[in-house]
């Protein structure tokens, strides 16, 4: 099969994480005999540094020709306290969201039993927790109108939905729900927000074309104290765009394995796979950044892009291997640890014997 | 002193909760001397049964009139899966907060040592958190023009904010890092929202005023994060309404505490006590709902609403004393439990005979 691959490695670890990814993508193209072809591309601060501008037309072309994006993080901390700032590297990957319609962020939620020690909970409240958070990702307040009034003395943003974007996304939370444990929970605030009320009128009329499912609605405030008090309540749960980035990041924290959780974000006109941790730009170039995490988004999109299971559970096995063989970067080492270069060479090199 | 009070008991359990708190509220005015003058009023569910509107012109009046109003709990789950429903009991909580004027929400996030097995977090990452989150409770997307377009297809939410609405919030939350550790964290989405932009323009304008106290800025997302990893890196947290919403709920629960936590709503009129737990149906007229953290928002009364130091003091030594006495309700009794009005009557003695 023929894989076509935009890089995209951002800001901070962002290229070493990328960089290993890079290795295990290789090693299952060599195994499988897959034609790989692919290429690098800038965005974040490190584009606006290049070029001027953190998603760059050039990027966008690249990426709207492949048929999947590998990317790191982006972010960097000069830009961060600066609110009259008017090129900042997150406008780069809102543009790259909307241009390239990334409707929908799929978080999976998992504990590994090995770090359930680092989590914030208690063992028993987390471990065995196993949900996917779905995040809808084009619409919503991120991408309303918004500015200025009275002088720059009154601000405004505009959250608005459609029934088309909120159909699109239940679906896809309805699809996840049917091959899981067959239970969505849709999030929002339907008491107090009118695009909240779209989002539970629209469910109430999908929940009885999918008999086999059970539709949970909850508040987003109660869904705060949820995912905390009994996470593994939850089996696929689906929220709008500005919801989902603070209860998805929630979410992530609980299982004690942030480095480790990878992404998708499935798009209309290609999808975009990357680690949900940030570009932690204190790591950057030492080669001590954890890259599984960027790894398990490339097992993610051999799976969910090109439908190739048994390549996605290959990478997902070795990074198995390594944590159990304690082949680890400082963040989750127990005793001794490994640079992320040595962590990216053994699990391509197990992927290569396996 | 003179203390005219409205008492507003609401729905599910609030009206045995707020009984247990007036107890306590008599014996302190009867042991201090103070002239108390209180009246009854309905809102919530209640009052749309009884009159046809959540918050009716005549407890409206009676708030306007009165130094503080004590608050149960409104809401009941008939109105909770009906989108369609044009009158909602918490129409009546957002009219009361917008008539009111009550811009601030006021929640102390404490931990109480012999709950502390309760909470979900890990024992030594909760231990000993104490901080005060304060959010902005009359404008944002609660407020702003909402509806629909596009023949109810495509609906839509505002957020707006004014310069004199953050800087009023922002004041209040300096004031009270200034009496506490001198830290305050202004919570925003600045690399998103232009209203959010908004909010730290203000605060880094504000800041230089406030030499003693450390101004952190933090997106909502990374602050969802921190609350559960490191609460006790808090002093005072303050942010807009719907970050708000869902942070101070998620706040409250790593506490293992949530039917003890008390509220204020600081307001232009008067201001309003309540718990921050619902009006929790399931329990309502049991006598088995935990009285305490309404009672706790009476000794808040106190100290807001009249500077009466000595008042709340004496209110949270009783409640101290109750716990330490194994006098609480069935949800945090270890062995033996008592009843609502039995928690609420000891704590009134224990302060009529102190
Ligand atoms: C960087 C920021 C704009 C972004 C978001 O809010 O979507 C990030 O927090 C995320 O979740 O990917
Ligand atoms: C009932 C609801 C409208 C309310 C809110 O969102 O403000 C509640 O969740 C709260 O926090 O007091």
């Amino acid at each position: 099969m023929k894989l076509k691959l935009a890089v995209l490695p951002g800001d901070g670890i962002g290229p070493e994480i990328v960089e290993q990814a890079m290795k295990s993508v290789k090693a299952i193209a060599a195994k499988f005999n897959h034609e790989l072809e692919y290429e690098y591309a800038l965005t974040g601060a490190t584009a606006i540094d290049q070029v001027g501008e953190p998603y760059p037309d050039q990027t966008h072309e690249l990426c709207m020709q492949s048929d999947a994006v590998l990317f790191g993080a982006i972010g960097d901390p000069k830009f961060d306290n600066n609110p009259k700032a008017t090129v900042r590297p997150e406008q780069g990957l809102l543009l790259m969201r909307k241009k390239l319609g990334l409707y929908a962020n799929i978080r999976p939620v998992e504990t590994f039993e090995s770090l359930l020690h680092k989590s914030p909970l208690r063992r028993e409240l987390v471990e065995g927790a196993d949900f996917v958070a779905i995040r809808e990702l084009t619409g919503g307040i991120y991408f309303g109108e918004k500015g200025r009034k009275d002088d720059g003395n009154t601000a405004f943003d505009t959250c608005t939905y459609t029934r088309a974007e909120v159909e699109r996304i239940l679906k896809l939370g309805y699809e996840f729900a049917l091959k899981r444990n067959k239970k969505l929970t849709v999030v929002d605030k339907a008491n107090v927000l009118e695009s909240s009320r779209l989002w539970r009128e629209v469910a109430q009329g999908m929940a009885p074309n999918y008999p086999d499912v059970t539709t949970e609605y909850m508040f987003v405030d109660n869904a705060a104290m949820q995912i905390i008090q009994w996470p593994k309540n939850f089996d696929v749960m689906v929220t709008e765009n500005m919801f989902g980035d603070i209860l998805t990041d929630e979410a992530s924290v609980i299982t004690g394995s942030l480095g480790l959780l990878p992404s998708a974000s499935i798009g209309i006109h290609t999808s975009v796979f990357e680690p949900i941790h940030g570009s932690y730009p204190q790591a950057a170039g030492k080669d001590i950044a954890n890259p599984i995490a960027t790894i398990l988004s490339a097992a993610m999109m051999f799976e969910y892009a090109f439908n190739l299971m048994e390549e996605g559970k290959l990478i997902r096995d070795a990074v198995a291997a390594s944590m159990a063989a304690g082949v680890v970067t400082v963040d989750i080492a127990e005793g001794k640890s490994y640079k992320t270069s040595e962590v990216g060479d053994w699990i391509a090199d197990w992927i290569a014997n396996a």
